[in-house]
């Protein structure tokens, strides 16, 4: 059963908002076995959403229509259903008011879900996939594998990955899914044992730069590391200014391990309330490596913290003090680790900066405590 | 000049990325006077993206193809176009590798782009942009103007907006647009003062509760109130753990006014670093007002700034000694400010309630300030 979507509303046309109910059901539907053949977007209006409707059964066995299913005027789905089909079934929707509607138009399914996010999934989890699924004789979901690289481009992932795509085992996919400050390696296929193969060699192949694995985070993989060694964190901040801290305290559970940290962004507070060296401040200025060691120290001991890390460096857009944007230093301290520094030149804007150096803190106190 | 847009990708499909291309086209070719009536997404195969483009001629007098022109064996866009239209101009991409494409398919232009972002604003904003405008006779462009409110809802916006929606100015367009904690009003319309005059009215009915206008974020607007009285800020997080300093600090220009922060996470820290009273902390706990307004005040004096501002609060998603999540405090204190705290119950998972603390900590300084 192949898939089509159409997906209504003036607002996703004038961009007013980003359409992620595509990428979701893209990814929810191929893992049921149901690949996604075309997506379509098309206006408030009931001629377009016919016409889109019969270019999707063009392409597709079963189509999924998502939005427009409200109660106001500017909601038309409905109205161009009655056009393509005279009765349908209400599929209920318990987190929100307009329910579903399945019906067939030519003797083959068509859904028609609402647009707001939360419902569509519940919608689609509960009615659509089951639904189809049954329908095409429950066919092979699809298994998916993950490894997290945070401190390589993705350049650099695939050259190392390229003896695994030179022999890549029939039926099995890999995807590059580059974020901000992360490359996830996917691997996908119907059958478990050769998807395990597949990413057990990608693991080896990666070595040491895998920062985690499947779902799981690399700020929750470090506090995991730090729990098992019943030990504690905090952190002192420059340049990312509290982005590292609110990383780590995204995971829940984060409060058995982390202790909290110092957003020392002026300069003197890096001597108030850290205890770095003022006059090594006054030599070197903030963004210096020595600096980045001293912060980690004075976060351990302001919190009494068994592990200190720290950031400085310049996010730009302007360089300060004549150190260019993107130069950072990122240190480890803690007893028992190697006290660790990373000096790095790091490209992008701002916000790019920032995330890449809590990327590479994060992973600097993974190798410390690995 | 009416435009549709082809995406090409499996990996849109797939849902390996969430496609923002669409959204972004969409509004930029509408705010160029060239409406976006029509998107489709499809797969790197031959026959798939010719079917697409037909489509897309079916409901619109231009095309626009993104993706699938690079160098590799997955890149089948020029194959499908070769089926299309004989001969192309080639368009220019400084910031990366694959040119774009321009042609006429049966007299009407298509365009295709690259998908990587970047790439794809660039040669829209040169090329295409330019081209069709003047080809449609320079249509008048759209004039946006934008309201932000931080602290209401979508529903309790257009309650104070329904006077406005009923009576709103023909050629003018009223959108919500909902985020984690911020809600934008958008009007829209050919002509500037029309739009104006409506975004007067909006702003008059919404009253206090705008945060900021435009293209502003709250942050900004607050740091440029604290700049004009030039003054400082220093601020201490429980729950937010560090967010509401990041928020800050992702203003360029933040450290002329923020001076840092404690994240105080741990509860022996609100003491330790910040100052509060042990005695409070132990009778009534880290979740409450005055707690909060000693953070504040810890903050302020931590820093030598001239105002503090301060959060505590359960993020969940378990209590927290009793204390249901989404319970939150947020207080600002400084000299010549009405000492404010803001006692919150939030709705929604552990990083909405954070994201919507921060909102209200940095709503609540705007007020104090205004």
């Amino acid at each position: 059963v192949r898939v089509a979507v159409v997906a209504v509303g003036d607002e996703l046309l004038l961009g007013d908002v980003v359409n992620t109910n595509l990428a979701w059901l893209g990814e929810t539907l191929a893992a049921a076995g149901l690949p996604v053949v075309l997506g379509v977007e098309v206006g408030d209006d009931v001629d377009p959403i016919v016409a889109a409707v019969r270019t999707a059964f063009e392409a597709a066995d079963a189509v999924v229509v998502s939005g427009g299913l409200g109660p106001t005027s500017d909601d038309r789905t409905l109205l161009a259903l009655q056009q393509l089909a005279p009765r349908w079934t209400e599929l209920p929707n318990p987190v929100g008011t307009a329910p579903g509607v399945r019906t067939d138009v030519a003797g083959r399914p068509l859904f028609a879900v609402p647009g707001v996010p939360g419902e569509l999934r519940r919608m689609v989890t509960d009615h659509v996939v089951p639904w189809l699924r049954d329908r095409a004789g429950a066919p092979p979901a699809l298994v998916t594998r993950q490894l997290r690289v945070a401190v390589l481009g993705e350049p650099e992932v695939a050259a190392r990955l390229a003896p695994l795509e030179a022999d890549l085992p029939d039926g099995v996919r890999l995807a590059y899914l580059a974020g901000t400050a992360e490359i996830r390696v996917r691997l996908s296929g119907t059958d478990p044992a050769t998807v395990r193969a597949a990413w057990d060699r990608a693991a080896a192949l990666l070595g040491d730069v895998v920062a985690a694995a499947d779902d799981e985070s690399l700020a929750a993989r470090v506090l995991g590391l730090l729990a098992a060694r019943s030990t504690d964190l905090a952190v002192a901040e420059s340049l990312t200014g509290g982005l590292l801290a609110a990383t780590l305290v995204d995971v829940p559970g984060a409060s058995t391990v982390f202790r909290g940290g110092v957003v020392a962004y002026a300069t003197p507070a890096k001597h108030a309330l850290l205890g770095v060296d003022p006059e090594l401040l006054a030599r070197v200025g903030p963004v210096d490596a020595e600096v980045a060691r001293q912060m980690a120290l004075g976060a351990r001991s302001a919190f009494g913290a068994g592990v200190g890390v720290a950031t400085t460096g310049v996010a730009g857009p302007d360089p300060q003090d004549g150190v260019a944007p993107g130069t950072v230093h990122v240190a480890v301290v803690g007893p028992g680790l190697h006290s660790a520094v990373g000096s790095l030149s790091l490209a992008g804007g701002r916000s790019q900066i920032r995330a890449q150096t809590v990327a590479h803190a994060l992973d600097l106190l993974r190798r410390a405590l690995g």
